[in-house]
């Protein structure tokens, strides 16, 4: 079956001069992809009518559908409406419902709609404008030559509404496509990208001969490595049981060791997920993380239910003085372990987690990289060691999710 | 005078899919800006060979300089090599000379090299390799109907350093641009951009007329409000006594208040750095924040030096235990100064800083976006309290900047 293909032209200098990044293009690239749409084309051009002219006429001639991003806000910099009628061959003419809908909607913050948004009311004759309409600019939509060309604002938002809830169905719709397509994003940590992908070898080459799913990883920092599983069906449901068939098999393969969480949770929600089913609180103190541990805790909103606080000592004196820490060198075993003990005691919680080490870049008492971290759970203290070959703040990254995971994996087994 | 311009060309079908966003072009188009040369357009094309071609042939046929980013990697998907030798109607040859380069470099590491890399030795004949490699990709530049086009890896890092030591010299010898461009960005805190931009109306007007520096604004979250200053001279002192000057202006306007950094320091440098040289140690109570002033602190190498810790207090059993705070809401400005004191106590450290609030997203004790901060230096205790208008996110992040400018402001003032 011949593939239908969409263009994007992203209008905007300040995407040219570096002082935006093209963002909406990637985004609009990534959900075509996922309704089955080809995508062959992306321009970025500037505030220039000629150009922008002589950009929309080639994308016309060479693509099914163009999406042109930008240039639909009231000022005279806005030229997209203006070259959109130049490319029909048409006039402007000003939408009366739409000058009462945007007046509306200035009306419902209080203020009187200025003057220059009455250009955004303008339509090129023969021309729709979109259903959808979040902010004050609407959207267009035109037939050229037989194809389709719809015109969207450049903030995000506005843009993604309008192409979700408008655009992509009138596209499916027009080429035909009635699969849906979904996705599943598997969290893993434990493993290297070449381990994983080495593991689930086998099982991407079945996919790709019986035609299932397709299996991606993405490297995620701190937010873990990624495995993203995709598969097309002709209902949503169809797609889902897909998805959780292929996640039993990812599962079975890789195991719940490795995979964290099914539901692109991050690993501090995990964590405080099953503190908080098994109604345990939790204390950090941590020295080369510097509070990152309790900052990613606290950025999961009700984590006040679990996480009573952290100790960031960041001298020895601290550690000794409200962790109780004996007289050890400061990245140690002993001390990781005295730590987390202290944590507990300290903080009055349940279960303590604990991190020191040496972030670099010059070692003060142990080798860059050397990290040692410990958890108590019930009275019992564990620990283990890492050395990273990494710089500073990828050393402080690994660190807390690593140490998150321990405890996930302590906290699955023992209790 | 006629101005050059450059069209650049992003390779590669994961850019269409938006798997990874193409924050090359964006970067080579600032660079260019930077160096009086004109941006009209900027594309992306996926790893085909065809629309490779017809792409390069447009740009060539419109733009002074093209430059094409990616695909001269060693696999077969790397096609850049390839359409430029068929654009220029040459064959491709091996350079002896770079192989025998591509070859050191795996044999520094330690590796041989992949059959595979030798295609990156390839070179279409009548071009050239750039002098600058530092990968094992090189760049290549052709001269094709009088223009002129330059090719370089989509790696970053390469990517860069060709652009900067090789291709934009060699523009702007060939465009005749002597000129050099340089900027300097001052960081603000504590008025908004809207605010900024009415204090400084009048310079900028004046500035328009003479033809001096520009003056743009950046919104950074928690790295505060840039103002970069730019301007252009016939050498590089000339060029910085310009912005010298320019910076003392727009700080006669601004006022050290609102500036806290005329080199693009970060705020959390700036704090550590004035403590550093009182010889005053620094430690932190922190309820709202989690961790985030401690994380940030610590983020700067060298921190160890002046900040002693943090007590992380998410729960009130915690503020009351270690930071002895009396028994207050825990939201109020009696608690954020009992929190500083108990900082400086519990930490023994010299200056105390506190934050406690209401990040969100539900109340608790205080409506959401509540802060109060305090700091105690020298046993003095100075509290202020703000009600931000924002998500979870945001409060935390702009209620970290906010607290270190109010101890930045007092260790001006009073030490």
């Amino acid at each position: 079956m011949e593939r239908f293909s969409c263009e994007v032209v992203a209008v905007g200098t300040e995407l040219l001069l570096g002082q935006i990044v093209d963002t909406n293009s990637s985004w609009i690239g990534e959900q075509l992809a996922l309704n089955g749409i080809e995508s062959y084309f992306q321009t970025k051009v500037g505030d220039n009518p000629e150009r922008i002219k002589k950009t929309l006429k080639q994308a016309i001639g060479r693509s099914d559908f163009v999406i042109v991003c930008g240039g639909l806000g009231p000022t005279q910099d806005d030229l997209t409406r203006d070259v959109i009628a130049e490319v029909m061959g048409v006039e402007l003419v000003t939408d009366e419902e739409l000058v009462e809908r945007i007046a509306a909607i200035f009306g419902n913050r209080g203020r009187e709609m200025p003057l220059n948004n009455l250009r955004q009311a303008q339509v090129p004759v023969g021309a729709e404008t979109l259903s959808v309409m979040p902010g004050t600019a609407p959207g267009l939509k035109a037939v050229i030559n037989g194809k389709t060309l719809y015109a969207v604002p450049g903030v995000p938002w506005e843009m993604k509404q309008m192409v979700l809830e408008d655009i992509l169905p009138d596209m499916r719709a027009k080429a035909g496509i009635s699969s849906i397509i979904g996705s599943k994003t598997l969290r893993t940590w434990g493993d290297s990208e070449s381990g994983l992908s080495e593991k689930l070898a086998q099982e991407i080459e079945r996919l790709d001969q019986v035609g299932g799913a397709t299996i991606a990883f993405l490297a995620s920092g701190i937010e873990g490595l990624k495995v993203r599983l995709t598969t097309k069906g002709d209902s949503k449901s169809e797609v889902e049981d897909a998805l959780n068939t292929e996640a039993d098999i990812v599962s079975s393969i890789l195991g719940d060791e490795i995979i964290f969480s099914y539901d692109d949770q991050t690993m501090e929600e995990v964590v405080l997920g099953i503190c908080k089913d098994k109604g345990l609180t939790l204390g950090v103190a941590e020295s080369l993380t510097g509070g990152l541990i309790g900052s990613r805790l606290t950025s999961v909103s009700g984590s006040s239910e679990v996480f009573k606080g952290s100790i960031v000592a960041y001298s020895s004196d601290v550690k000794h003085a409200i962790l109780k820490t004996p007289d050890v060198p400061s990245v140690s075993q002993a001390a990781a372990e005295a730590m987390a003990v202290g944590a507990c005691r300290a903080l009055n919680a349940d279960i303590g987690l604990a991190v020191t080490g040496e972030a670099g870049p010059e070692p003060l008492e142990e080798e860059v990289g050397r990290v040692w971290m410990a958890t108590s759970v019930g009275g019992v203290v564990k620990s283990s060691t890492v050395k990273w070959p990494f710089d500073r703040e990828r050393i402080r990254q690994f660190t807390t999710i690593t140490v998150l995971n321990a405890l996930r994996l302590r906290l699955k087994e023992e209790i």
